[in-house]
């Protein structure tokens, strides 16, 4: 068969195709499974590799179907061993838990223990599933605060249940360490584990992480580690996952499998697929007996600056005309932003400080702020900027849960001072 | 002598001093030699690794004056060597040309070359000095476009002289990587090399990295690679440094000598004190015909937006508003703002992209952007967004650039998916 494809419909989804696109001016050909397009003017395709590639249809010079599209088998149920200790899971949308549809493009959320089970050989051997709960199906990067709280609120119910021994949850990669940072100021008095996994490439890749990060998010949810953490590849091998906190934990590479980082700090333990878990560092121990507490509010009049040079601090006018409450400067250096010339943020920086939390972090990412050592953090430390030793994300998240728990700014401005889930930086040797 | 200091004029400046200090409720002691504060109701030390730190004068419980300040020694002159290859300095302030200075505090800037050569022994060895050229003496945290644009017309002036090999600059760090990048765009047709280097630790530490940068730069001056580069401390060691292409680097940690890496590329070459270079990549060869050409206008407004949960769409309206002219979002992962939602960016991008340049660069500062793999990708670049693979800096700078060399944006646009300076992320193997 040979058309050019004018509607979606000529094309049964899930057949192999072959396109001759026009890409820059040349002609190039594409092979892969068409999928659904949400956007009716896109042809999409899964290529070989497992990412979807879409193409406006007016590139499109010609579609040759290959192959028809193949029946599913139907899904196995595979028993689960009530003997095993228990856990429940939580799944937010991610591709972890997603299998190929398509259907609905790309990879669909399918959140059925079956299905789950059946994409990881082996994880039925390591815990049995009480509950899965799915709170909305989401690509992260469309998550706000909003569904923070009901993770939170999911997590702890499920925590708080006898016969789960943790929780994992199963959430998209790319604002997981904003999550991860939100469930570790929204949970009180854990005494469990909270285990937060992610795939980087889809199940139906090769080089699929998703296999080798359950499995260890599972152990990890069994351990005797009572921390917000996510769990995922160490390295770019299938070696081992670690387990990272979650107040100090960032996405450091878009596409890598090892992409989260302990951040100014080591990780909490390595994780091996036979369950064997090498502590690196000390954390809170499991205590069945602490009842979790939940502080789900948060303040969204918070935001994120990041400073460059010839920025003008009139964003922080704007800022304080909008009635923000708080503000993440991520300065240059130890935490720095002009405050000489045509673009001294000093006097709005001053303004601001009257009226709201103002933080500063480093945009460098590694390495500490410090107000002491250049006259610019003196300056902005004695106007009222607070050097907030944790990541940009963590210091964000911590302001707007505080502003939500606490009316008086003075006392927030405290709080921020005060180490409440592990999120300042250690020490780190140099 | 024993005092309690209600004025500076007290203690003579470089005294060794002892104070005693309320801290956090606590009091603490710090040793260090007594120098200039700004700010009169501060007290400033130099402590022993270093660094300075500032006490407010309220919380110093004590002063002791434990010596009195050595006689700063006669400066020697140093012969400079005629027969040696010449090169040009630019000193723009940062720690690296500097000593200490006990009155104008921490490290003062001292650009002339018999105390530049005396700071570094064996410097005179490697290069004749022609000229050093001080544009301003400034913290680069402080530093703007206006500032680029001094030390590019500079740098053009020195390089097209033919008794310089190339040009070195001394500068902070806190900033070098848009200078860099800033350079990169302003200079055109490169036939020598450009070098900016620094130092993290002043040249009183015994940690200082000023002189193994101070000669790999003047090394790089004389070498055949016709680019602008950074290049400092490739290690934690004293063993060799980078040099580094400006349009692909970027600071990492606050504090580490090997703070400058290269950003989804890898470093053009080792350099060692020997003076020799052991090439890793290819770059653009010495032309001395070549005449170096200047384009220093720069478009002040961009802005660089952080994309984060929560983050309202209302911030692109204000810089509509504003008249902007260019907008770098820093997305999540692949290049990801929320586009579903109370949240959505959809509409407000839209209506940006009307108006001006809006390229999409990545948060997670390693790997990629791609509009292909996700809907939202899609649907952000048929609104009009640039998915853009360099850094967020260079991204920033390179529209500032382009916007002020060409008033057309549609062809803005298209520059800015062109290569002008080696700025597009490598294809880096995973």
């Amino acid at each position: 068969m040979h058309c050019l494809v004018m509607t979606n419909t000529d094309v049964e989804l899930g057949s192999k195709v072959r396109l001759a696109v026009k890409q820059h001016g040349k002609e190039e050909e594409y092979e892969g499974a068409y999928i659904e397009s949400p956007d009716k003017s896109f042809i999409l395709i899964k290529i070989k590799n497992g990412y979807n590639i879409g193409f406006d249809k007016k590139d499109v010079l010609k579609l040759d179907v290959l192959e028809k599209p193949k029946q599913n088998e139907k899904e196995e149920e595979i028993a689960q061993d009530k003997k095993l200790p228990g856990i429940a899971l939580i799944v937010t949308g991610g591709t972890i838990a997603s299998k190929v549809d398509y259907k609905t493009g790309a990879v669909s959320p399918n959140p059925e223990i079956s299905a789950l089970l059946k994409n990881v050989p082996g994880l039925e051997k390591i815990a049995r599933i009480n509950a899965i709960e799915v709170p909305f199906l989401e690509l992260s990067g469309n998550l706000g605060p909003e569904h923070w709280k009901k993770i939170a609120k999911k997590t702890q119910e499920l925590l708080n249940k006898p016969e789960n021994k943790g929780v994992v949850i199963l959430h998209g990669t790319d604002t997981l360490h904003y999550t991860s940072a939100a469930l570790s100021f929204m949970l009180k008095d854990l005494g469990k584990p909270v285990v937060l996994t992610y795939s980087q490439r889809s199940v139906d890749r090769g080089s699929t992480d998703a296999f080798l990060n359950l499995k260890c998010a599972f152990h990890v949810a069994l351990s005797n580690m009572a921390e917000v953490m996510i769990v995922g590849h160490a390295t770019t091998d299938d070696n081992y996952c670690y387990a990272i906190l979650g107040s100090k934990v960032r996405k450091m590479h878009s596409s890598r499998r090892d992409t989260f980082k302990a951040i100014n700090s080591e990780p909490l333990a390595k994780i091996y697929e036979n369950g064997n878990i090498e502590k690196i560092s000390e954390c809170k121990k499991r205590n069945e007996n602490e009842k979790t507490k939940l502080e789900n509010d948060f303040e969204e009049k918070v935001a994120i600056i990041k400073a460059y040079p010839g920025a003008s601090p009139e964003i922080l006018e704007y800022y304080i005309k909008k009635g923000y409450k708080g503000i993440v400067i991520e300065g240059t250096g130890f935490g720095h932003v002009a405050v000489e010339g045509k673009n001294s943020w000093l006097p709005a920086v001053k303004e601001a400080c009257k009226k709201m939390v103002v933080c500063m972090t480093t945009q460098c990412i590694f390495g500490r702020v410090d107000s002491k050592v250049y006259a610019y953090g003196r300056l902005l430390e004695k106007a009222g900027v607070l050097y907030s030793n944790m990541t940009s994300e963590a210091c964000y998240v911590k302001i707007g849960c505080m502003l939500a728990q606490e009316k008086d700014l003075e006392k927030v401005k405290h709080l921020m001072q005060e180490s409440i889930a592990h999120e300042f930086s250690d020490r780190i040797i140099e």
